[in-house]
């Protein structure tokens, strides 16, 4: 079952619960997809964690550990990590896959952290000028990829172009949509409504090649499961991504207030409320698709909610072992470069 | 009961059903509150939907009729429909708040066109460049206020600042919050997360007198009723609305059609779906509220959704009143003169 080419470094020392959550999270996914894992972080918290599994859950070819001495703190500057924090768990990571150690990087971390080690450790694919974090979100129907979702708080029309070009790379490998339809979120469906970034990202896309390009959908349109990819800046990718989860979890909130205070029959009433709660829940629990990719990097990596499961955890190694067999990098390369012509005459207006 | 000093025109050509919605709508607010109504549109239509209400209902004190002969299409642009559109119900209407004859306008009709006319016709309070549509959302506990959502798509620090004064005193009047906690649409709490736009606006709203300023506010924090007002441009501010629609919906759809499929006791999975959707429902039932006033012009104006219902139009007449009594306008004024010094400081830089 191992796959000797198959190697992931994970951050054992990420999230809220380190390596108690991450480490068994890993070992599932390493289990079942026949990658190895890198386990990197104080090695005697990761060998507790280890120790507490089946002996069974654990087989030695699956896993090494790397150790790292440094923590991490959550108000730590990006820039002050990088600096200062060279034995940490996310930048030991970062270099087992710089030299060739790991093919990717798994972190529950700090989000920033592993942003800022992520373009300057491992680097960038040559003519990408901004990384993407892309986010998969369900919907009524197939979930769906949104980009960027808060690597890049300002951005220009051809970085959205780009993320449109790699959005639909990931999207055909990692969630096998052939042809995946692709949006730019904005105000209004008809082409020249939004504003001056939309407009002039519109253009760009509708004249690359080999992109479904749907146009302009609106907000309300990214929970129907009518379009599969969609791109926007860092900073209103955020706000609609963290507006989900917020709404998400007040919706069920007032459900389950109501449910509780209705009084009729009790039982019954849990019964069914379990039931509906299946699926509602299942929309609203981003641990289901595990991690946001980092798109744009020469190696990929996963980010993960600072609150992951072990659950969400092992669905993120898994996307990065999918991601590494199916050759997503070479692909995102390859989309990138066709269409580099075009960038580089939208970098210059 | 009637007040003769409280007459609001009504465009009731507006919205997706025109006269047989906005008219019965009009005349339930006029009831209730004793405002005078002037239904402003094509007579034979308004004639009609008048007749088909009981004779109790349409007391001839509570409402003129003021003919408008042209019909202004969705597809139309601002700039024509101000061009082209003279004779057009919500140019009446507006032309009537000018002159005097009304104290404020109401429609449900092209919402573009209710921005522009009230720009043009109406006019903006001294020292406002950019009036803001305002909307009510729902929270887990009290409605909050978020604007813009929609009016301007690319702004400055200033707008945003003048928007939190406006919607503050709008919060105070018609919301009736004594001290509203105001905060602004970010991707971080900390003070200096954002993208410029927002660091700048923080700053300014900092300075602010009489502002009872948070900060930054996250998408997440929208729904849970913690914050009573917030800032945003009118990009985000649309993209987060509409997303809230869509993901409403979504979640309703899906929480239904899990009930249904569930099988367990019909009968009292209806009764019991039925009650947790009465409050899930007004959750997410934008009708509750009515309109989204537009603030920063020289008279009171709501603009209601194409498929507002009758409540809808009945609760945005019902609000134009509150306005109108409460001296609203003098106030939003007087906070716009009070912060004059600091937003032409904002304006220079």
């Amino acid at each position: 079952m191992n796959n000797n080419d198959l190697v992931l470094a994970v951050d054992a020392m990420g999230g809220d619960f380190g390596p108690p959550v991450v480490v068994p999270g890993a070992l599932s996914a390493a289990r079942s997809t026949g990658a190895r894992v890198l386990l990197v972080g104080q090695e005697h918290a990761i060998r507790e964690s280890l120790d507490s599994l089946p002996a069974r859950d654990r087989p030695e070819a699956l896993y090494d550990i790397v150790p790292a001495s440094q923590v991490v703190e959550m108000e730590e500057k990006p820039s002050e990590i990088l600096r200062t924090k060279k034995d940490s768990s996310i930048q030991v990571a970062c270099r087992l896959v710089k030299q060739g150690q790991a093919r990717g990087i798994i972190s529950a971390g700090h989000s920033g952290a592993a942003v800022a080690c992520g373009m300057f450790i491992l680097g960038r694919i040559p003519g990408v000028e901004r990384p993407a974090l892309a986010t998969i979100l369900p919907t009524e129907k197939a979930p769906m990829l949104l980009l960027d979702v808060g690597a890049n708080v300002e951005c220009r029309p051809h970085h959205l172009f780009q993320f449109g070009l790699m959005g639909t790379t990931f999207a055909q490998d990692i969630l096998g949509y052939e042809n995946p339809r692709l949006g730019i979120l904005s105000i209004g469906e008809e082409e020249g409504k939004g504003n001056s970034l939309v407009k002039s990202s519109y253009e760009l896309l509708k004249m690359a090649q080999h992109l479904n390009f749907l146009g302009n959908v609106e907000g309300r349109d990214l929970f129907t499961g009518n379009v599969d990819v969609v791109v926007c800046d860092g900073f209103v990718g955020n706000v609609a991504l963290k507006l989900s989860e917020g709404l998400g979890t007040s919706l069920t909130n007032v459900l389950k207030r109501e449910l509780l205070s209705s009084g009729l029959l009790p039982k019954v009433g849990t019964l069914l409320a379990r039931s509906a709660f299946r699926k509602f829940g299942k929309m609203v629990d981003y641990a289901e698709y595990g991690g946001a990719p980092l798109l744009g990097l020469q190696a990929v990596a996963i980010v993960c909610h600072g609150a992951s499961n072990s659950k969400a955890i092992s669905s993120a190694v898994a996307m990065a072992a999918t991601y590494v067999e199916k050759g997503t990098h070479k692909r995102l390369v390859n989309a990138i470069s066709a269409n580099e012509e075009l960038t580089r005459y939208a970098r210059s207006v």
